[in-house]
């Protein structure tokens, strides 16, 4: 009980803080996010120190070294949380914009303004570095956050929320605006995500069990990807070195993201041609393949391939490849084993491609490009607090504008209803 | 088990139909549409009989009057049902539609294409009408529809999908696109909420106690408001005529709505003149009036409000009045009290009023007009699925395109990150 009460508290507290939040103007929400950046870069020491322990307590729990690696901070990684806080700054308030307007019969003007969301609750792990990352994108798009980070990285979570907070009330925007829940007991997750009456978002974020765990127990509607199962389709007239290119950028250049590509289906017609091609250069740089029957007829000595390997996220070094005889078998192998997060097609044939763009209901679809370019910063949105395969009004990288909606305005001259 | 299976099959056919309903092209939607308008009003005798054997067990069942009626088909009712599928299929399509453009440094072209949000499930009480207008509004924004109305009215709701599933047949649009849950078990509605791998929305809609029980239970995003506890506020400088015919339009032109006027607060200064003349007129109409200490001052005749009151969604001829010393506390009272739904000021002053909507974070604020327009037909939407004050992609009353979000579409010419 203690423990609900504590987290109503912290919740309220941010609802009032995000009423106040919602008016701030753009000039305030950018200094204060341009000293924030400056105050990480001036605390480096203090940071480190907090992330020492968390880290030294991790190597005592025997944590993997990736995980001990993703959790560590270092002074380089600390001016990189200050640049991406800097880049927040520097783009456009989407607060108070109106995005249309018409006139009624009746005479009365109806537009829409968006707003802030309101409340949100971040809920991640290990990755110290999404602390200061969602709190600018939630500050500048007017919002309160609630940051509810891994208990690996308690201390410097709670360090870097500090600097933060520190800076934030300097500007006169409200304590409640940035909110780390210190309480490492899982229970406070779970009383957070009853509290529907004052949070409005919750965006997991981390490893697919964490998700489903907050789908199942959220009361607040949830925006969040389980993984991310891509595919690149090379069509019968693609050009070929292309995607050569295309595939390799797309498994290797960083495997293990949610926007590298798993699972490579390629037109029966250019198979005997392209395998040989693409299976030479992926193999050359470590990559295991896995292929459907048809596809080991042309490479028999790779692995074959299970049911679940087409499921299967690897974030790894592995592939796996089907042989298909139609653009429309390819995009029924998508809709059934994708995971809605992002799609590309190599081809010359423009219909084909226009097909493709407009069948494929993945929340990116990309053409003669890499998967790899499903990423806020890459499309142009700026920043990013996450990727969505949820449709909502986030669905893909998601950017600032995301964290708002649009609420109706009207002007009248005392119109009423008849 | 049995039932979870049933449920499980039915979101599945649902899934499956979406995927093709994804692609229909516009002229295809609006003849099935026009032709859905026309089997119901062919097949009106059927309708009324269906209707009859809801309308006698209500009555058996002892289901109050206001209940009865709104069970009640009439010839009339599904002239109007019918009327509505024709708006809809005159609207615009949202669907394919590319909302914005822009090329990256690197050349890429990269696009939001607007898509259906996939299987919307709805879930509604009592009203026959909301099985058709529903349909016919997931159908013209591509999606696959899942009905689940009240056990009262499952005759009635079953013969109008019936009729609508038939036309939607011929048109060659899947089986799956309308599928009405006839199994009038509340268990149905737990195992639907479970199914987020193939509903990508949830819309309630009837009492708090119907939408709380959702919420709690859902795994998928779930969009609806409780209630609506809708203020008029009378500023200073308030033309009073105008402010009289809109409290009183917002009030007694129809009470039993959630964008009814609920509570009046009033600037102190024009209280004195203000309350009298407002207060005759309601009270002539039958109002019956309850009040702050400072409005009794004024009409000591009238109840005195209690706290529960400013909470109170009376749907009746009842209202809470509160005397308020200015625009602030006005404000503060919305956001305490409020349920973000439709808030209105009347005001000569253009700063003022750009204040009230600017700071007011309902999902409707308007400037001299009814809370009465807080209506999807009324703002120009077309036709309403509901109102939301979830703040999502909806946030105030939702047309057609809230039934849909945007994927990003991307143009390469072999592009890869670097």
């Amino acid at each position: 009980m203690a423990l609900r009460d504590e987290m109503v508290n912290l919740a309220k507290k941010a609802k009032e803080a995000a009423r106040e939040m919602a008016v701030l103007s753009s000039r305030v929400k950018d200094m204060a996010l341009m000293e924030m950046a400056e105050a990480l870069t001036g605390q480096i020491a203090y940071l480190v120190i907090e992330n020492e322990k968390d880290v030294k307590r991790a190597k005592e729990m025997g944590l993997s070294a990736a995980m001990i690696d993703r959790l560590t901070l270092t002074p380089a990684r600390i001016h990189d949380m200050a640049r991406g806080i800097r880049e927040v700054a520097a783009l456009p308030d989407p607060v108070g914009r109106i995005t249309s307007m018409w006139r009624r019969p009746n005479g009365l003007l109806v537009g829409r303004m968006r707003i802030p969301l309101g409340v949100i609750g971040i809920i991640y792990e290990s990755r110290p570095n999404v602390t200061s990352d969602a709190a600018a994108l939630c500050l500048k798009a007017g919002n309160a956050v609630i940051l509810r980070g891994g208990s690996e990285a308690i201390n410097s979570n709670v360090a870097i929320a500090q600097v933060l907070r520190q800076v934030v009330a300097k500007h006169g925007i409200p304590e409640g605006a940035i909110q780390m829940v210190s309480v490492t007991d899982r229970a406070a997750v779970y009383e957070l995500l009853q509290l529907d009456e004052y949070i409005d978002l919750i965006i997991p974020r981390g490893g697919e069990e964490l998700i489903r765990a907050v789908v199942k127990e959220s009361r607040i509607p949830v925006i969040k990807h389980y993984k991310g199962v891509c595919h690149v389709f090379v069509d019968e007239d693609a050009d070929l070195e292309m995607a050569l290119q295309i595939c390799l950028n797309a498994k290797v250049q960083r495997p293990g993201v949610c926007n590298a590509m798993e699972t490579l289906l390629i037109h029966e017609k250019v198979a005997p041609v392209f395998l040989p091609q693409v299976a030479r250069a992926l193999e050359e740089v470590g990559v295991k393949l896995r292929g459907c029957p048809e596809t080991r007829k042309i490479l028999p000595h790779i692995e074959a391939a299970t049911e679940e390997d087409w499921y299967a996220e690897y974030l790894d070094l592995i592939l796996a490849i089907r042989v298909v005889p139609n653009l429309t078998e390819a995009m029924d192998h998508i809709a059934r084993y994708g995971s809605n997060h992002t799609e590309a097609i190599v081809t010359r044939d423009y219909s084909r491609a226009q097909e493709f763009l407009n069948k494929v209901q993945s929340s990116t679809v990309l053409v003669n490009a890499s998967t790899r370019f499903s990423d806020g910063f890459e499309l142009g949105l700026g920043a990013e607090i996450g990727i969505s395969t949820t449709k909502l009004h986030a669905y893909g990288p998601m950017g600032v504008e995301e964290l708002t909606t649009t609420k109706f305005i009207v002007y009248g001259e005392g119109q009423i209803r008849t």
